[in-house]
């Protein structure tokens, strides 16, 4: 058993399989016998010095925390800038990891986490204070540089193509006589990932969804109207997936257009609001739209299991990169094969991770701009593949495990940061 | 082999589980070995004489039906008025049945096909053609008289209670620094069952949905922000769930707030877009909303057992019963016990359930008005009890099936209704 304490903090908005991830640090740095302190709250518990001690889990706790959405242990949204701009912040981990012998940091989030991790890291060398820090890949945007997917990103992708077919034969049923346009908004603000997974749903040429819109392409009111209304002619309806971030040539985000409601309230906006709005003015057709919003990112109940295998072997190999002291990296999943799908896990420098944002390859997009090609279906069939329903219990709900956990005692004097 | 056709066709907006009936239907004539055609996009097609034939279908097709979304034979949104305002279109269905042999109708939906049920076997018996007319029941809004629970709402229940649990594990994890307060838009324009069905998420008193926004209460803004701002200081943020259907005091729809833009274009209202818009102005807490549209009546993926076997359930009883010459009837879902669960199909006359609209009793309904009660979880938790997840196919996706029908050679001039 070697000495010390393993601090495990997750970061950034949740997925349906961060608690995988957590799952599985708790089990293998139970197998190495480690005790695990989990910060509350991501780094601002670790800031704050307000952590749990994993210890009082259970193993069955433990193993629910693999099927459980949300966060076991809280995130945050909290940046650290500079190590120069936020040293008292930095100074201030490395004294709450010295205060609770804290040897080893997982740190389990996206490429703003990739850095965090980083310069704790830089700064525990220049104090000589003896810390592996460890990164630990995890969002539904799938935008980190090095890694071929991003866990999370597996499941919200199968969530938001399984969706979008069920909508579709809702539609096709009804557009005789009522909506004849559905618009669906996914999540994305810089990088397509989940709205090409969209394109999933359907395989031939008029197979919903019709028209994809990218954040990736400038998006051209005109052109897309005029495309609605012909697919509309054509298929009798028209399915639609819109990322979040679409901006017009102006640079403009289309979700930015909220305005005044007829009392002079604020008016949130919203891609497919402003997009079904266009369609009734411009068209006249019946729309209806839809915004899963965090529905898409904490469907646990309909998990992909490759994403949920790779959450967990990217916990596993964190605690043992941690234990054999391999600093400032983060473990990825390298690709071995499309079909079959074969896969591994190997382990990158935190550098080459950090702050940078990995976008969809250019010939992932259709040419005309609306639709994924076969390279993007090849790139994204595996990561949606196999089922990890949840169990489920006999009131019908998920058995999602809520564990109630100690808190370690504070050492230290309360954080003003 | 009785002689005659029997026609089956599909009513009003689609469920989970409408082509379960359908399956289970095509099953039992089958069995009886009496021909089905199936009326393209409902009542629709019958007035059109654009019927399917569906011998063409394969046992495994039909079976397939029992897990796919959707309406297999299109709906409509096509409520016909009285026998004397809307005569040339009974008579107009009378002479396609009569065309194609049909002696018995089987139309499948809620209480304005029951009233088209019925009536339609009204004018048979008027005009001495032998026709029995079986409805059969379908909604997710469970506003069907008579029945205890409608087949499509138990699943649309399900969808709502697990989603709402989802998010809100994902508020939870993320409320220090983010999101504080959630909305989630339910389905039900006049009564709230979907809403109530989401009040299953949670238990405990501080448990989500913290609040539950009821069509058949007031909607009180000044109560409401204030309720939404204690439960922020008490749990640290507040779940919502709101049913599409609420309004103020002097009788106007929430949802119908819609204004304009900043570019002066029209954008659409929503109950939770104008909450979330109120939360952010009058309480200034970051907000996040969802409505799941469509996603809530087509998510087969997350089907409940029991609403599954009551929606065959009925589909083989509307057969017998056909079969057996009960006129204007439609099988109804008697229970017989909430715990355990039991139930049973029994037969009841059309004219108790057309045009009938059954509300929330009052005593489902918490005294404050933003909650359900013991009574509503006993009614409730057996519907949504169960799961039937689809098969998946090894593309992540649930093998739904889509058959192709093949349509019946028209015996009458065009109708131009």
């Amino acid at each position: 058993m070697p000495a010390g304490t393993l601090l495990y903090a997750q970061s950034g908005g949740v997925t349906a399989v961060i608690n995988a991830t957590a799952s599985a640090v708790l089990q293998a740095a139970r197998a190495r016998r480690v005790p695990v302190l989990a910060a509350r709250n991501g780094i601002l518990g670790a800031l704050r010095e307000d952590l749990l001690d994993t210890s009082s889990l259970t193993a069955a706790e433990i193993k629910g925390l693999a099927h459980t959405p949300g966060g076991a242990f809280g995130s945050c949204r909290l940046k650290l800038k500079s190590l120069t701009e936020d040293r008292a912040k930095y100074e201030r981990l490395l004294a709450v990891f010295r205060a609770h012998d804290v040897r080893w940091f997982l740190y389990n989030g996206g490429n703003d986490s990739a850095d965090t991790a980083l310069k704790v890291s830089q700064l525990a060398a220049e104090f000589g204070y003896p810390l592996t820090c460890v990164g630990v890949p995890k969002t539904i945007d799938n935008d980190l540089a090095v890694t071929d997917c991003c866990p999370g990103f597996g499941s919200a992708a199968k969530y938001t193509a399984v969706s979008v077919r069920e909508c579709a034969l809702d539609v096709a049923a009804m557009a005789e006589t009522s909506t004849r346009v559905f618009i669906y908004e996914a999540m994305g603000r810089h990088a397509g990932w989940l709205a090409a997974a969209a394109g999933l749903a359907g395989a031939g040429k008029d197979d919903a969804p019709h028209l994809i819109l990218f954040p990736e392409r400038v998006f051209d009111e005109a052109d897309f109207l005029a495309r609605v209304d012909a697919v509309v002619k054509r298929v009798g309806y028209c399915v639609v997936v819109a990322s979040e971030g679409i901006r017009t040539a102006d640079g403009r985000f289309v979700a930015d257009a909220g305005g005044k409601d007829s009392f002079g309230h604020t008016q949130l906006g919203g891609v497919a609001a402003y997009l079904a709005g266009r369609v009734k003015d411009a068209l006249g057709h019946k729309v209806h739209w839809a915004l899963p919003d965090y529905l898409q990112r904490s469907a646990r109940h309909l998990a992909s299991q490759t994403d949920l295998d790779q959450a967990m072997a990217v916990g596993r190999a964190a605690v043992e990169c941690a234990l054999a002291g391999q600093n400032a990296v983060m473990p990825v999943i390298v690709r071995d094969s499309d079909t079959p799908y074969h896969w591994h896990v190997d382990i990158a420098p935190l550098s080459r991770i950090a702050n940078r944002e990995k976008t969809m390859p250019k010939h992932f997009i259709r040419k005309d701009g609306y639709g994924i090609t076969a390279a993007a279906r090849r790139y994204l069939t595996p990561l949606i593949t196999g089922e990890a329903f949840p169990p489920f219990g006999r009131n019908g709900l998920p058995d999602y495990v809520m564990p109630d956990i100690r808190p370690v005692p504070r050492r230290l004097p309360a954080w003003h940061g």
